[in-house]
């Protein structure tokens, strides 16, 4: 913790490491930490509607006091933007700009605008500058950190993209305020995912706490902290994804199943909440497979419901293809290594590894089992 | 050189070394090499129209003989291939044969279809296997070694893109015998530049061997490998071009401005033509500000002219902008840090340097004093 609250987690990449300061005010601050590590620059901000109704005059105000020019780009809302008639148009807008090299690009918005932008940032002159100002609890915690970066495709989500890791990360507490409670709340399910990745006495504190980082203050920086700093563990011992970092997934491969199941149709289900069902079902099908006991299922499954998060594929409004099409969604995410299921499940809570050769059968029997339908 | 007469020039990048083979036969021979190093692999080929009438089923045939399956991806030719619309095309078709991180995409083509498949597979998963399958002299001795891909924007040439080093570049000397005169002319003049950046034994040997690279043989394959070997030394000290890769622009800075004065119109101007003259100018220019002596100035536009490429504004059919313009040309130019002028001049044959701070007033005087108009 430094004087003032902000707490600071170090991204450990040797010489493109970074910092990521978590406290209130940062968007206000922003300028004079950006000017401090990055002087003599200008910028462009790229942000959606949303956000630059709340946040963008805050911003652009922090720069202008620290003398940095900047030129905003406003994208619509929405997964949808991650395009590339998007990327398209952040790129040329940079360009426009006249920005150079070591000129730079800041993300002001959830992981849709991060994502699109770290991604253009990463391309412009093959690779600018990058700061991201994350504000959904989901972006603080996790896409804004580890330089993954990227859009979707027709084939499939975030499939195309590069590694390009930020300058510098600005998760302001404070923005949170303005975010949609069911957005938070989605959020809240990746903090929960690096508990029951591999920090057991996260995950307890989180059941202890869970109330006080949803009305903010100090558990709230706390939470997102943890949460910082395990993902930066992960990412700073597999920057590329070649092995150990694939746990980041736990959840996720039920998860991309059901947001695929459901269209992507945010009104039905959004990615968090995708997320929380989708470690729930892990646990389940750990149990299953007689890798974990069925406790350990039944205590994700208790914190989810009691946090309000849906935790069974039956919480999805509407219906559901059936446990052989959700299959086929499964064996079509990227995650899939020369045809064998691999996925990320657990021996109990905090004690997740890697699954390779998962047999398809058993996946099919356990949807058949749980579906609603 | 191996038993049969290949030559093997190795890219010294760590992790991700590769071998760049140089001779006849290579593309019968592709199959072989390329699962010798990745095998059981799956490829997509990416080509243009012209490249793929003579070479695409000679490939295809020696992949299939070392049972490796390929889908084809056939672009129209030109500078124009190098857009967001095709990037997003070979993406869609990378993705639509369904390809994982681990396969391959196939370069197979001149500098074009080099720099926009290189950045499709360096952003497909955020990163696939790319082989580099050079058709032109300039693909061979320049485009295809050190990773630098991309595509044009509106705003300038090769502005965006990503680094993505190939797995194996495969020169097949052969192929040039399709290659129109006029193009092979072109790709001489990047031959030419090694020897005039920091190999002057290399351009004595050209200024005497040359028709030999031209007519085919021995000569043709040690200039290619001699040249590559230039530019691999050069990346492997500066990857990603944050100090002497910049040296590899001699003849770019002024030869990019008379591209985009005849507005990117082959048929008046093309790449290797307008680094010709480049190279002369910066060689005059150099003399003009007392830095070289004017006889190697005029030792290069001999060479130059000997070969039948155009080495002075006034080859160059067609009415030119005047030097005002010209001169606004090169400060669009990507190379300007901070707004200040820079250019690769020389100290003579063979020493070229990086000079920051080129008084603008100078190069308007040396540019009306060539001006053909
Ligand atoms: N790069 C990575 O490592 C990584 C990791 C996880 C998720 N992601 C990606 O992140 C995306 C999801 O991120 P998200 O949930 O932040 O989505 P999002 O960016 O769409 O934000 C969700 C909604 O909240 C709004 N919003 C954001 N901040 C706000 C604020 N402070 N006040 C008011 N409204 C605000 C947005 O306008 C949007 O409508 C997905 O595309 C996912 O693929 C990337
Ligand atoms: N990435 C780098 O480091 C780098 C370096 C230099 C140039 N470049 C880029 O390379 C491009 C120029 O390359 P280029 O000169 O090869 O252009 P090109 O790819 O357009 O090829 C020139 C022409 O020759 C044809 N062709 C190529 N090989 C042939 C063959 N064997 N037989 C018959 N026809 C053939 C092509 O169809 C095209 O019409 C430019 O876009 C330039 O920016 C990139
Ligand atoms: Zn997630
Ligand atoms: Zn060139």
């Amino acid at each position: 913790m430094t004087s003032n609250g902000t707490v600071k987690v170090e991204v450990g990449l040797g010489d493109r490491a970074y910092d990521i300061l978590i406290g209130s005010g940062l968007v206000g601050r922003a300028g004079e930490e950006i000017a401090a590590r990055l002087p003599g620059i200008r910028v462009a901000i790229v942000t959606d509607e949303n956000v630059a109704r709340a946040h963008l005059d805050p911003l652009t105000a922090s720069l202008d006091k620290a003398g940095i020019s900047s030129t905003a780009i406003v994208l619509p809302a929405g997964e949808k933007t991650k395009s590339f008639a998007h990327l398209q148009e952040v790129v040329d807008g940079v360009l426009a700009a006249r920005l150079e090299r070591r000129d730079a690009v800041i993300a002001l918005g959830g992981g849709v605008i991060g994502d699109l932008t770290g991604f253009a940032s990463g391309i412009v002159r093959r690779g600018m500058n990058f700061v991201q100002i994350p504000t959904s609890l989901l972006a603080q915690v996790d896409s804004s950190v580890g330089g993954k970066t990227g859009i979707n495709s027709t084939h499939g989500k975030n499939l195309v993209g590069v590694f390009h890791q930020p300058r510098l990360v600005l998760a302001d507490t404070d923005v949170l305020d303005t975010l949609p409670a069911r957005e938070f709340r989605a959020g809240y399910a990746e903090v929960a995912k690096y508990g029951l990745i591999d920090r057991p006495d996260f995950f307890a504190w989180l059941e202890k706490n869970w109330q006080e980082v949803f009305s903010g203050g100090p558990a709230r920086t706390e939470a997102i902290a943890q949460s910082c700093r395990a993902k930066a563990d992960v990412v700073a011992r597999d920057e590329f994804e070649t092995g150990d970092r694939a746990l980041l997934n736990l959840g996720h491969t039920f998860g991309h199943a059901l947001e695929a199941a459901t269209a992507y149709d945010g009104t039905r289900l959004v990615h968090g909440e995708g997320v929380a069902i989708g470690m729930a079902l892990a646990h389940r099908f750990s149990a299953r497979m007689n890798l974990a006991s069925p406790d350990d299922a039944a205590r994700v499954e208790a914190h989810l419901k009691a946090v309000g998060l849906p935790w069974r594929m039956a919480d999805i409004p509407g219906e559901l293809p059936d446990a052989e099409r959700l299959l086929a969604y499964i064996a079509q995410d990227k995650k899939v290594s020369r045809g064998a299921l691999t996925f990320i499940l657990t021996r109990g809570i905090g004690k997740s590894f890697i699954a390779k050769d998962v047999p398809a059968s058993e996946v099919l029997a356990f949807l058949k089992e749980n579906h609603p339908g």
